[in-house]
């Protein structure tokens, strides 16, 4: 097993927390043992997962004498509304969970996403757990206190900044996951080498095919690099008003794909991969890299499976989708733009043209 | 014009905030102008104070350019729930509202509670102003950032800590205040006495009439003391792990009241007066205060125009909604308890039998 620790004050205290990553750790309730303040938890799961990883939790904890209640919400990124959010508060409060009862997510990004922004917000705020067990969740959306739920007019844009206790990371819950899931969860990988780790890039481009044969080596390393740099970088801005922002390379324009194609039709990797060429195409139109870069990123998505042409919505409703993006600034889109393989950086000075003329060449046919 | 600053850093900065309280304070914009990021806010409020201060309000902002969406609000506690706090969503959403918007309340404690949650959570957090206009907001729910919605199953259930750049206290808007409301906002003054304020609590004693008949002078220094009083509770402990705890002298039986009658019959002035009053006859039955200082409160409270006497809903149904108290802790209900005048203490051993009786006996003809 391996600990990187998020260290959120300049002193280890109450809002630092351990990701530890290993195989098979769900069954190491000592994990969280000494975070509870109650022996009881609500464990928040969904249709697809709970039957699979459900049951070894709760008996994991029960060892322990923990009382756990199961909450199971229905699957997939079109539940993740403030209905859903509705039916977790209500499991909380018919079954009278305190301030002092702690909240596990057991799932993927939608669970993890929904089930901390039920913890910031049941009862003003309770303690809470992720244990993702999708790889996107593992590397990205478990670690750093991001929680939120989507509202029709755009994704995320209903949450709060609310840090888990500690993040398990058990590589065994990604033998039942789908490969579809796993290349989403390689597009995340593959940003941290884009924006702030170059010779991380290239290792994954040594070690892109391992990755998505899923060598076990290969996936740990994989993983733990993208958690250290999730990690350096949520230290840095916890609150997204400078760096963090790079986190969403191709995530405005990904953001808009999974808008514009309904919610759950495209995964947030997939969206995220043809957002971020879409990035790089416009990043070598404003001069900051070149065409043999953009080649070289698309070539690596490409080999993990990932869709490197976005689809056609159209310019017009690209950019009145983009419009509604959090980072939007006195009505100026901003762009995370990569200057340079392995260095990525924000700007709000994107000529209106040449965002149309890179949606009109880059996007697929109409 | 008076100013208190809540401290909330052991230094001044981003998390310290003026409590400004004076007449006719609503005109003067440059109290928000510096702390606005934009000059772009949204104004919430309801049907009731919308016509009586929005125009007001937003023609001041105007003058210096401060460009102002209104979002109205149906008026009513019962209104503080989730569909509510979707119609904020929806409204700030549909009006491209940016990170860099604020948010300010004008209106009592909903208002300021619906917003207030909004702000913490609409792009997961933007800034957020309180221009309370009912008493009870004013001295109490404006100050130390709870926010929230009720939830069928119980009061305040959901909701952030998450404090203001800035609280407006304009006396003025008590000009239109019901005396019904008046009274509740008095409720809550009279609690800082109670809990730990001797000298206010002998002041209030003498001044009572004088503030029920809205004497400006009399209004002024209760409203300052109290806000002292808030601001002192809210630096110490921010999140409710200790002290804080206090403020909610009666307000354990006095959600039950608001609950149990259905929320908006009681006000919840109206309902902590009465809830306060058990809380009284509950610690002179833990031989905490004695049946002559139990007298002194009813009299305040009488004084004020409030119901001394709580209704009777059953003891077995006070339990059952007291036990959703968001202050339990495995299973006990913690009270708060007058240990002498002047002085609360949070006790989590009261026998069931001694608060079957005092609930027998203190409230209501069935």
């Amino acid at each position: 097993m391996q600990t990187i620790t998020v260290m959120l004050d300049s002193v280890p205290g109450e809002r630092s927390y351990p990701i530890h990553i290993g195989e098979d750790i769900l069954c190491q309730p000592e994990l969280f043992l000494e975070r509870l303040p109650q022996k009881r938890v609500a464990i928040i799961s969904n249709t697809v997962v709970a039957p699979l990883y459900m049951e070894r939790l709760r008996s994991a904890l029960g060892r322990h004498n923990v009382v756990s209640l199961p909450i199971i919400l229905p699957d997939g990124e079109e539940h993740k509304n403030l209905q859903t959010l509705n039916l977790i508060y209500d499991a909380l409060l018919a079954h009278r969970c305190e301030r002092g009862t702690s909240i596990i997510a057991l799932g993927g990004g939608v669970v993890g996403d929904l089930t901390g922004f039920a913890a910031a917000t049941y009862l003003r705020g309770v303690p809470f757990f992720q244990v993702p067990t999708t790889l996107l969740a593992q590397v990205d959306s478990s670690v750093g206190g991001k929680t939120g739920i989507n509202h029709p007019l755009g994704k995320n844009m209903i949450g709060a900044f609310y840090q888990p206790r500690a993040v398990i990371v058990d590589t065994v819950t990604l033998d039942t996951l789908p490969d579809r899931e796993l290349r989403a969860g390689i597009a995340e990988i593959i940003k941290y080498g884009l924006i702030r780790d170059p010779a991380f890039l290239e290792w994954l481009e040594k070690n892109i095919a391992g990755l998505v044969a899923r060598d076990a080596e290969i996936m740990v390393e994989a993983i733990r690099r993208s958690c250290v740099n999730k990690a350096e970088v949520v230290e840095a801005d916890e609150r997204e008003s400078g760096g963090r922002a790079l986190l969403n390379l191709g995530h405005t324009f990904g953001h808009a794909i999974e808008n514009g194609m309904g919610y759950g039709v495209w995964l947030h990797g997939e969206a995220v991969a043809a957002g971020t060429i879409l990035a790089a195409e416009l990043s070598q139109r404003m001069h900051l890299i070149n065409s043999i870069d953009v080649e070289r990123i698309r070539n690596l998505y490409a080999q993990a499976g990932l869709p490197c042409v976005a689809p056609n919505l159209g310019t017009a409703e690209y950019v009145r989708l983009m419009g509604l993006d959090k980072k939007v600034e006195g009505g100026k889109i901003r762009f995370v733009l990569l200057e340079r393989m392995g260095k990525a950086v924000v700007r709000s000075d994107v000529p209106s043209n040449m965002l149309a003329a890179t949606l009109a060449e880059c996007t697929g046919n109409a």
